[in-house]
């Protein structure tokens, strides 16, 4: 395989996308970005994931209504309703959710199991920057992980990863920025 | 931006290579992937990590021997000593060993933490492809976490999420295989 170079620029190009235009989200290219997942290494190459893409408004609002209500740090109790397609995640066209399978009966993942399931992560939402398509990552969902994981109707022994939405951004974004690299990288051993 | 179809391939090309040349890995393109690793998104954008990049053989070594000991299932005493450079670990010329902040005292990151590194994790070993370079991803090495966090001296407040041998590898890798996607996609909620 030759060198990507352009690869660099699409890393430096990665946003926290939150708001959407009316472009529809064609199956192909949520395949595109489902096909990326799938190929991103997972332990012992077991590709323990599931990948539920909710487009179905009803489902989506109601995962909305949980994630606001987590946002709001109500960890318990039914969640405050709210008008249909106002939360945030509502307006998203399509919502991704990454579940991995996790050993045990309690179905709650640990640290290193997300070595199985971030990367995957990670890879959709490059691909989906690749095509011009915007993302975001949240995990605060799992504050109300259990009334998340009855509506999705997610089984015991699988645990969700993040909630990504997904759609066509709203504007043109511009690049990230970060800390130097000299601030966070070290050699050999911690300095003392 | 433009979109950059190339990616695709990218992905398609990502193996875990553990065998390696002996050409040396310059300061330049260990850069390349680290830039690679910091532009990957973290929760808020708190970009809480560090990366130990260890050339050191002594270090090298080290780790290469606990990493044996806990792929042995020894999670206590003394690693076996092995003549020095056996261990596939020390024959890395390049160990880069990914560590998140996590709040607390206990330094034991949980699962969502894994969404604030293993992206990192993946954009580097990415990097490391599209350059040309193999890499691959353990955690096998935190069944022994605490006697590799004393040899690399990882303060209390940190975990270690990985370890990663980067260098040029023995020869030349087919594209990696995937189970169908259909297997692993869920439209909506998960069937009954």
């Amino acid at each position: 395989m030759q060198p990507i170079t352009e690869v660099m620029e699409l890393f430096r190009h990665q946003r926290a996308v939150r708001a959407w235009s009316d472009r529809p989200v064609s199956d192909e290219v949520l395949r595109q970005v489902l096909q990326a997942a799938i190929h991103a290494p997972s332990g012992s190459n077991t590709q323990p994931w599931r990948f539920i893409v909710v487009r179905d408004q009803q489902v989506r609002d109601a995962v909305s209504d949980e994630y606001e209500a987590a946002q709001a740090g109500q960890s318990d109790g039914p969640a405050p309703r709210r008008a249909s397609g106002t939360g945030a995640l509502s307006r998203a066209p399509v919502l991704i959710v990454p579940c991995v399978q996790v050993p045990g009966r309690t179905g709650r993942a640990g640290f290193q199991t997300g070595a199985s399931i971030y990367p995957a992560c990670q890879n959709l939402m490059l691909a989906a920057c690749a095509l011009g398509l915007g993302t975001a990552m949240t995990t605060s969902h799992r504050v109300r992980r259990d009334q998340v994981h009855a509506i999705l109707r997610i089984p015991g022994g699988f645990d969700s990863a993040a909630i990504i939405p997904l759609g066509w951004p709203d504007r043109a974004y511009g690049p990230n920025r970060r800390a130097p690299l000299d601030e966070v990288v070290i050699h050999d051993r911690w300095p003392d």
